[in-house]
Order: structure tokens, then C-alpha cells, then sequence
């Protein structure tokens, strides 16, 4: 049987069947969320060993190695301190951390989570000065230089390194290069990019790096992780803002002089991640960095064959590829068919992109092989939905794209 | 051979073994630290589950389930809310959403945790009035009365349930009866408490109450959870603090509403906790309650058996024993020894009782069987430093209290 609004390639051939249930495809679950991605079954185990106390030299020896091995993955000398929260707890550290109740920053606000940013800034009594940028496009430079002349009170620029929401990469090394002329810090939201692909912390002059534990790092949420440049450390040294649980100094101390946590960590992550540091060190950041390409080029392949647009055709992210739903269809239910009738999860548009927008998340243990996965429930998911294309012309693309990495 | 310090009583004879190493004892490890607390197997593989998004059906069902079944355990018919964060989030968490800067508050100061709150509200820029309570003592309800005498411009009363650092508990349904006079809030630390004996938020008149995860829910640490009356939470909406990760109304409204966190969950967390209370309800909360008791009892009458005395033997907490070492012998270096020698893992003295004192947890996954565990190793400890008793004295005291509880 036929799906309606499949067309065959003309020289194509099918075998038919009788219709199946929907537990049939649906029996098998496969995440492609831009966060929460799946967990290695390695991972899985190494979270699941007995619990133990964190003032111990058997936890201690596990922090101090995560802690210097995700040196790398940041592009830094300087210290990581790690804390039980998710990523926007890590982000919201950063601001009361780094700036004072009625200091002025400047923000990148090219999607939901650089809005983020401006947000937690106003939640602290800072005052955020706004850089717009249209959704799916990257903030030029210029844009940053002209701020920081415009609005000289500013101590910071805060933006995304990927922003999740848009699928679209920002030049943080070129954002470095100016806040460096400007003498501000420049803080940076790297939960879709650590790991994902390359981050010069040090060399692109960031101040913070900000991640989260369920992206490239292949954990549950939980961990937040960020990384302070010395500047950065001496700021929130000196400043007395309001903070107690994400104090970054007190965190620091515990963590590099003490070798723990202040506070009672979550250790089965921490053990987690030991083990998934550990299966990154194996296959190499190098070949982490060009699976991460390959699988987002491959994604990406698939918008034209099914005559569909990308939202960040210029500057997409290689943690997550945006494709715009069909003009008139409901991306939303789109996504909803995927996931309850195909097994497939991926995920819709956020606020204004909401029902336009399908996010096909590939970070962290996933491979080139699974975006034939997720491209051909898309093209099942749109051929349900009405939507007319030549039947597997986004998996073809997708696998040219692959066979052309090998 | 017989260990350095042991007596024998008369009656009893012992076979000659050769020496062992250390590791025929120390191969199997034994937690009874106050926190992280053993984690049941069937926990441990309901957070191996592969992972799922947090915006979906699947993931709504689990979250609806927990946060109704958590209700019985704090005594409440009101709303539960998780982070992901220890308990100390959550601290954080209801002072700053309850409590704005500049408004003052009364806390109890028994022990470290105590004087956490005190820290929290300063940073915060509140203003602590402090009850001063002796080390292993319990506030008299009367102090609290004197206190909101004194400081009638207080907002609210922070205390503990259960003080870890000391093992004694506070009487918190005479707490509420006078805070309720007053007419201010009552914030209670319950982390060694929920799940462990019961409390009453409603009928006591407790406005927050919080715990975290890695203790009675038998689960890894990573979850703070708080519990607001409607008069906290009518505070919490109307106060305009300074939060954004913690901010409790909107993570409520997530939650209740949506069925959904604000920020990204620990979702195998908070799987497990639908797995531990399942265990619990099976048990009955009941039973539990009784076995903390039992086992609370039986780890106590070890110490005036080993001629020792107990930190607070007027008001013990079920959830952790306090035995002070002996005079002139180093509490720290006993626990090291029982950890590194025995397998057996305790905790020391914090700040001031540092050195002084042996904490041994039973809470959430153990029974009073082990109980005979950690005192075993407690007198293996003393005798191989030097303090000198009948040998088995302790071990036998609990068991007899283990006895006569069947």
C-alpha cells in the first residue's frame, strides 16, 4: 500500500504489503531532540555503580579527570568547575557571577536562547543592551563593534555559540577579536557546541564557556559545566553579587584545592562522564568534530531533494539542522506523527518558529548511518501529511552525502 | 589473632586465623554515609533506561505520577516542585523566592545546616536573627517564641527537621504552632526528614518544606524538591526577587500546568523516583518509618555498650546516628580507617565536631541488618587504634534492639 502523496522514482519498484500498525515502526525509539541525545549504553552502566560519598579519594580522583579532560573540548588551560544543574543554571552562574546588579552588557539576541540570556541579566538587575539579529542568521561583527561604541558602560557581551533554537552557528572567534579591542568580557552559551565542534576558548579570547551535560558530552541532563577565563575569575572573585549555590569562587576552591564540590554533586553523571570523556578520548575530538559535520551535512542534504528550505542556510549549526516545515502544513503535528506513529522524536520550532520548524537533532552517540533514519521518517511523516515529493529523495541525498565521507 | 584493644567476654572462645589484608574486608563496600545513601538495583536500572525528551507524553506521565506520589511523604495536599540541583538548591530556592532583600528572618542555628540558612538569607541581602542552639541539642519552642518577640518585623522562621551535622531533630509541629501565633512563614529543612519520619507540612503549618534525592528516596543526588503551602506560594508569585534557575512560580507553573519542567530535567532522576516510590509504597510509608526507627535504635544502643556517648541522646534523629570518639582518640583517622581498611563507610564530624564524632547513616535503602554491619566496623575501628572494650558489645546491643523489634 501506497502512502498518499508518495511518488515513486520512475525506474522504482515496490513490493506491497499489507497496511501495519503503527507499534510496528513505532516499536523502536530513536531520539534526534537537539537535547536530551542518547546515552551510550557504556554511559548507562557507569551511571548505574553504587553510589559512593563525594569526600573520598575514589570520587576525587574521577573529578580531577574529568576536569582536565574536558580541557580539550573547551579549548582551554583554565579551570572547569562542574555543578548539579542544567545548562541554564551554568548560564544564569555566568551572569550573577560575572556582572553586577545595574551593570550594562550587550546580548545576542538571534533566538530564544540568546533572548535567554537578556532575561536572566533583567532577572538580576542588570541592564542588557539588545543586538537583534533575524532568526536562522548569524550576528555579524560589526554588529558587535557597534554596540560596545554605542553602549561604552558595558562590561560583557553575551551570546550563543550555536543557538539551538535557530540551528544557526555565531563567529565567536571574530566576537572575540572585537570584545578583546573593547576591553569587555565576552561570555558564551556553547551548550549545543561543546563537543560538537571545535571551541578555542582560550585562543578566541572567551572569558565563560557555558555547557550542559545531555548534548555532546552523551549524559543525562543534570551537569552543568563552565569554564572561567583568569579575568573572568578575578571579576567574580572580587564581585559581591547576590549568590550562594552557583557562587563560581567557592565552587573553584572546593573543586581544584579540596578536589570535590561544595555542595552534595551528582555523582552517577560525574561517573558518566568519566566514562563518555573517556569513549570521546578513544575515537579522538578530530573525528568526534567530523562525525558532527558529516551527520549535519548530511541532514541538511535532504531540504532540497524534498524541496524543503533550511531556516540557517548560510551559518547552520553542526549540532542540529533546522528545516522549515511546507508552507500551509503543521510542523507541530508533523512532529507529533513522528514521534507517536514513527518512533521518531525530533523537535518542532520554539515560539515564533513553533509549527513552522522540524529541529533534527545529531550530537553527541549518534552516527552518519542514523540520519537515514531520521530523514526517512520525515519523508514518511510529510507524505502522511499530504505533502507531494519523489519518494526517498531526502534518504538519497542524505546517503550521497555520507558515501561521499567515507 | 586478636586485634589490638579487644576483649573477649568470658565466655567466649575464638578460633585462630592467620592475618588477612585488608582487602578480604575492604572488597565489598558498604555506604552508611548521611547522604548519598545506598541506591536500590532496581532504581539503579530505572535510570539506565534509554533516554526520552522531556516535552512529551512518555515523560509528562512519570513527572504527573511523582510529584502526586511524593505528597504522602511531606505530609501535604499541596504542590511539589523538582529542580535539578542538590537540596541545597532548593535552600536557595525558598529564600529567594520567599524572602526579599532587606526583609529580616529568624533561623535556628543548631549545626552547619542551620547556619547554611543564615549564609543563604545574607547573601541574598535579608537580615538572619540567629536562635543559637547547642551542638546536638533541640531549639525549645519557646526560643522561637522569644525570637519573633524580639525581631516582630521577621517574615519567617528557617529551621531543620532533622540536623545532619549534629543527628538531632527539631520539634517542628511545636515550631509551626508558634510561628502560626506569630503569623509568619515556617521554611524547614527536611532533607534528612522526608521519607524518613513523617512529617505534617499542612497540619503542622509549614510553608516550605525541602528535601533532596539522595537520601530516603533512595535515589543518586541530583533533585532538590520543595513543597509550598498556598500562603508561600502567593509570596513567591507576588515577590519580585532576583532568580531565574530557582524561580520557584514559573517552575511550578511548568510543572502543574504543563506538565513539563521550565529548564531541561534530570530525567533519569526523576525516573528512578518513580521506581523508589513505587518501592515505598509497596513497603508502606508505614513500615518505612518503623524501620528507620528500628534501625536508628539499634545503631544507638552500640554506643553505651562501647562506653561512648551519643552527640544528641535527648533528641535523635532516625535518620542518622552521632557517636562522639572517645577522648583523646581522632575521630577522622577512625573513619578513614574504617572506609579505607573495612569497606565501611561513615562519616565524620563537620566544623566543630570535627575529629570528634562518628556519624552513621540509615537512611532509605538499608535495614536494620546492617545495622550490624556498621558497628562491627565501628568496633574493628576502636580496637585497632587502641580504645579498649568487650569485643562484639556493640554489635550485640544492636542486635538485641533489632530482636526485640520483630
Amino acid at each position: 500500500m501506497r502512502a498518499p502523496g508518495f511518488f515513486l522514482a520512475a525506474n522504482a519498484k515496490m513490493e506491497s504489503l499489507p497496511p501495519v500498525s503503527h507499534k510496528v515502526l513505532a516499536q523502536k525509539k530513536y531520539l534526534f531532540t537537539p537535547g536530551p541525545a542518547p546515552v551510550p549504553p557504556e554511559v548507562l552502566l557507569a551511571m548505574a555503580r553504587p553510589m559512593i560519598h563525594h569526600r573520598t579519594p575514589e570520587f576525587s580522583k574521577v573529578l580531577d579527570s574529568v576536569r582536565e579532560n574536558l580541557k580539550p573540548l573547551f579549548g582551554t588551560r583554565h579551570e572547569i568547575i562542574l555543578l548539579s544543574s542544567s545548562g541554564t543554571g551554568a548560564m544564569e552562574a555566568a551572569v550573577t557571577n560575572l556582572i553586577a546588579p545595574g551593570e550594562h552588557a550587550v546580548f545576542v539576541n538571534g533566538g530564544k536562547f540568546g533572548e535567554r540570556w537578556s532575561k536572566m541579566l533583567s532577572a538580576h538587575g542588570a541592564v542588557p543592551h539588545e543586538i537583534k539579529v533575524e532568526w536562522g542568521r548569524a550576528v555579524r561583527p560589526e554588529q558587535i563593534d557597534e554596540a560596545l561604541r554605542a553602549h561604552q558602560e558595558a562590561r560583557a557581551v553575551f551570546m550563543q555559540a550555536s543557538e539551538t533554537s535557530t540551528c544557526a552557528v555565531h563567529p565567536v572567534a571574530e566576537a572575540g577579536a572585537v570584545t578583546r579591542r573593547h576591553g569587555v568580557m565576552l561570555i558564551v552559551d556553547g551548550i549545543t557546541s561543546v563537543g560538537v565542534f571545535e571551541q578555542k576558548m582560550d585562543e578566541w579570547g572567551i572569558d565563560a564557556l557555558v555547557t550542559g551535560s545531555q548534548k555532546a558530552l552523551m549524559l543525562p541532563p543534570g551537569l552543568g559545566i563552565i569554564a572561567l577565563s583568569p579575568v573572568a575569575f578575578e571579576r567574580a572573585q572580587k564581585l559581591k553579587t547576590p549568590r550562594f549555590y552557583f557562587d563560581l569562587p567557592r565552587e573553584l576552591k572546593a573543586q581544584r584545592d579540596e578536589h570535590t564540590t561544595a555542595f552534595t554533586p551528582a555523582v552517577p553523571l560525574i561517573f558518566g562522564l568519566h566514562e563518555s570523556l573517556s569513549l570521546i578520548q578513544n575515537e579522538t575530538l578530530h573525528h568526534v568534530y567530523a562525525r558532527h559535520r558529516l551527520m549535519a551535512a548530511a541532514a541538511r542534504a535532504a531540504a532540497p531533494a524534498l524541496h524543503l528550505r533550511l531556516i540557517a542556510p548560510d551559518n547552520p549549526a553542526p549540532g542540529v539542522t533546522g528545516i522549515l516545515t511546507p508552507e500551509g502544513f503543521d510542523g507541530s503535528a508533523l512532529v507529533r506523527l513522528m514521534r507517536d506513529e514513527l518512533g521518531v522524536s525530533v523537535q518542532g520550532g520554539q515560539d515564533q518558529m513553533k509549527g513552522k520548524l522540524v529541529r533534527i537533532g545529531h550530537m553527541g552517540y549518534l552516527a552518519p548511518f542514523d540520519m537515514l533514519v531520521a530523514v526517512s521518517a520525515l519523508e514518511i511523516g510529510l507524505a502522511r501529511l499530504g505533502y507531494r515529493f519523489e519518494a526517498g529523495a531526502g534518504v538519497a541525498a542524505a546517503q550521497a552525502v555520507i558515501a561521499q565521507g567515507t
